[in-house]
């Protein structure tokens, strides 16, 4: 056995060819070649070596490389495109294989599940289909309809960190550091619009909020811990913190949220989504708030403030977060620029005393480092140009509407339905009539076009919400809602006739 | 106690005025004002909200909040800029307060090192100056002189990134998944130059080559586990895999890299380096790579394959990965794309088999979902238009030149020094002349613009490695080469002549 060398030589771990043995070395190369293009290791549309490379790295002569592949050309498995030589055909893996593919575990190998210290894959999760922009009628959370997207601001500020400047100064590794003047932005420009006040060192970035409950779950939770988790709640925390072998106690929310006297007495982790609650909306009243910071310190509670979509809530008639009113030092903060500037880019915050921040940058260096540098740099120019106030007053404006245009469609196309307690700024809580399961109800509507969130899954045991649904806002246009909701109720009135009738 | 409300609201927070005790509520609105100044908490330059806007925000009449702003003026603790007006002065923080800012203990603080489920902070690390680019000749590892960024190709690829089209593609959340094309060019065009052929379910990104590495040790880690580590080696992976709570065992490399023979016996994790050992850059031989993979089925090993830098082994003359050869599903892969590319852009890969990368998606669902999917684009767009190609190979081209350069100074002005064993492609190791303590000379060189990382954090025990240097090469150019080391060379020898007259 020689080491395979690098580059085109890299080839040859494709093949395991063996000279004394077996059919010849053309049979040997093309039954090899077939048996990558069944696995889907060479899709169709692969480019391969060019066969004086492949005899090469092979070490047998051109003129066996080239007898292969003229069979397989034959047979339509392989092509020859003018330029880029010869590659896998489009039919070739259906051709090969009608049967299913290796599902990677071969003779001998590996039982990963009796490694695992960990079987993540095991949690209940939110799901949501892949292609949800197809479909015309999507309730769904999370994903934004590209048309709140400030296309135009971001180009710009994308453009200026294109400079030779910029560039030098966001590829360097940041290690356990942030961009400085994005931390500033927070603190002086997003923070105070929350009522929070905060030093750098009391700020970290984290790729998006996700991330930040997963290292407060990493640093705080584990084993002989308790966290106190909302429930209904956001699914992903309970399983962050399930996942680190923390116990977990359920909470009920009511319409005014969570009460501190259902809390866990002595030292615990709460988690909690005080101004709007994840997912009914339910804000904490005044006395609830005030009860709360006073149990944490009799109680010894520490609090995380899951103040998700707070930019929605800048505007004054929403409460300020309850961090803000945080004197012992005993509110972890989490907020996020992802969700109303682009999911998909990853951006989040904790506020934290110092020490902790500490302990989260060391964490985080071991973690991920930080969260890209490119990324930093053009969020920071948007929110220092102003066009971060801009946007989030327009995205706060066009879903309120949302939500108003959704209400008044259910009220007139299912009156029976109960709409959840608060104002939950990019989504809605809704309670279908008895008898109608959700999950039926979905699977139906999708057919027609419309997707719609089962409530279930924010529960710690499904059945307590089968009735409930979560209407996501950012993702339908807003003059799509009332035809979506009819359509809905079409569906509903189906299958409340087949049950009743069975 | 009311709840404070959001928005400009957001300043009430920043105050706790009483109107019934103390002094008048102009004077409490100056001296908590100065108190936030001092803490740092409002910066120079800090806009404050106008006297209008924060004598609604505390209930006090707006005459209150005009004559506090008057006084801390007079005082140069505020100013007033025309258009933006009142602001924090640039030098008031320093006025107020010539000690310490306070350091987040407040009087009944918690005390967090109680709460914490581990302490990452007291962990060794390898430390960079931040302001490397000021020295003149920053001999450092990972971090790239801007002049080997793919300035033109990368902008290309962004401004393409930056349609309405490609924005509505990477605008949204990608939940667990990764962009589909950025997998088929690492599969079909990176991976393949190393040897290693894997279907789409058996690659997943990660937020660089460390968050693989804290994913593996997530999963596969973990107390009661064994993980046997390269010493001196990578003291991030050590700190890792140190966190996760597994046994850390020490594997000493030679000039042959790590000897199988070494490794413990039964079941166990084993971290390696094996085409360029970190830090010594020693190139594992034949007979130990095909007696490692037959030792990993006989002792149940599983192999995490550190293939950092890997891009610049994708010429001929460099064996391909250890993983190429992997018949049994035992080795999981580790590259990147940062340390190449960008640091600041952190994006790296795991290849395992397919069971292995679904534990690992469900895992980075809840860690931190995906890297950003706007890079994942653009670094797409790079590979697809064969910028990467044509950049690796100038890149690898750059970087010989320069460690062929270093050698040569070494011979020179240092000939007393030993250089390590290995063809490492982007550092250097090198142990001085005895009496030759590192850490000294380290100091010494930096007042003179020399940077040299100490190699000292590598080993286990720091006073193994006392005379072992690291010499990084991306980030130096080669014309300044031989003038660092000549510095060095001065520096070495006033150093010892200082040691042998003491």
């Amino acid at each position: 056995m020689t080491t395979p060398q690098a580059g085109q030589g890299g080839w040859r771990t494709l093949f395991s060819l063996n000279a004394e043995a077996g059919p010849s070395l053309q049979v040997q190369i093309r039954t090899q070649l077939m048996a990558a293009i069944r696995s889907g290791i060479l899709p169709p549309g692969a480019r391969l070596a060019s066969s004086r490379d492949l005899a090469e790295a092979l070490g047998v002569s051109r003129n066996t490389v080239v007898l292969a592949f003229k069979h397989l050309i034959a047979s339509q498995i392989l092509e020859v495109r003018d330029r880029s030589g010869v590659q896998v055909a489009p039919g070739a893996a259906a051709k090969l294989a009608p049967g299913a593919a290796p599902d990677g575990q071969e003779a001998g190998a590996v039982d990963w599940t009796q490694k695992l210290a960990l079987i993540p894959s095991r949690q209940r999760n939110i799901e949501k289909p892949w292609d949800w922009r197809r479909y015309r009628y999507p309730f769904i959370y999370g994903q934004s309809d590209p048309t709140l997207f400030p296309m135009a601001d971001w180009r710009d500020c994308a453009r200026t960190a294109l400079s030779a400047n910029e560039i030098e100064g966001w590829s360097g590794d940041l290690i356990d550091g942030d961009y400085a003047p994005l931390i500033e932005q927070l603190r002086l420009g997003v923070l105070p619009r929350r009522g929070v006040w905060a030093r750098p060192d009391e700020i970290i970035l984290t790729l998006g909020a996700q991330n930040a409950l997963y290292m407060i779950a990493s640093l705080l939770g584990g084993p002989g811990r308790t966290v106190a988790v909302e429930n209904p709640g956001y699914p992903d925390a309970r399983n962050i913190f399930a996942l680190s072998g923390a116990q977990i106690v359920q909470m009920r929310p009511d319409a005014e949220g969570i009460d501190p006297a259902h809390a866990p007495r002595g030292p615990a982790l709460l988690y909690l989504s005080p101004c709007q609650q994840c997912p009914t909306g339910a804000v904490m009243s005044e006395a609830r708030r005030t009860r709360l910071l006073e149990e944490a310190e009799r109680q010894d509670w520490i609090i995380i403030e899951d103040d998700y979509g707070s930019e929605l809530l800048g505007e004054t008639n929403a409460p300020a977060a309850l961090k803000a009113e945080d004197r012992a030092g005993r509110v972890i903060y989490v907020g996020s620029l992802s969700k109303i500037l682009a999911p998909g880019l990853r951006l989040g915050y904790i506020v934290a005393p110092a020490p902790l921040i500490k302990e989260f940058r060391a964490l985080r260096r071991l973690m991920l480092r930080h969260p890209p540098s490119n990324n930093q740099h053009m969020t920071s120019l948007f929110l220092s140009l102003g066009y971060g106030e801009a946007h989030f007053v327009r995205y706060a404006a066009t879903l309120q509407a949302r939500a108003l245009e959704l209400k008044r469609a259910l009220h007139k196309h299912l009156p029976g339905w109960k709409i959840g307690p608060g104002a939950n700024a990019s989504s809605l809580w809704v309670e279908t009539e008895r008898d109608l399961e959700v999950r039926k109800l979905a699977a139906l509507a999708a057919q027609d076009g419309v997707l719609i969130e089962p409530g279930d899954i924010f529960f710690e045991r499904a059945e307590d919400g089968a009735r409930c649904i979560r209407f996501g806002l950012a993702s339908i246009s807003q003059d799509r809602i009332e035809t979506g909701v009819q359509i809905l109720a079409g569906c509903a009135g189906r299958l409340l006739h087949q049950t009743r009738t069975l």
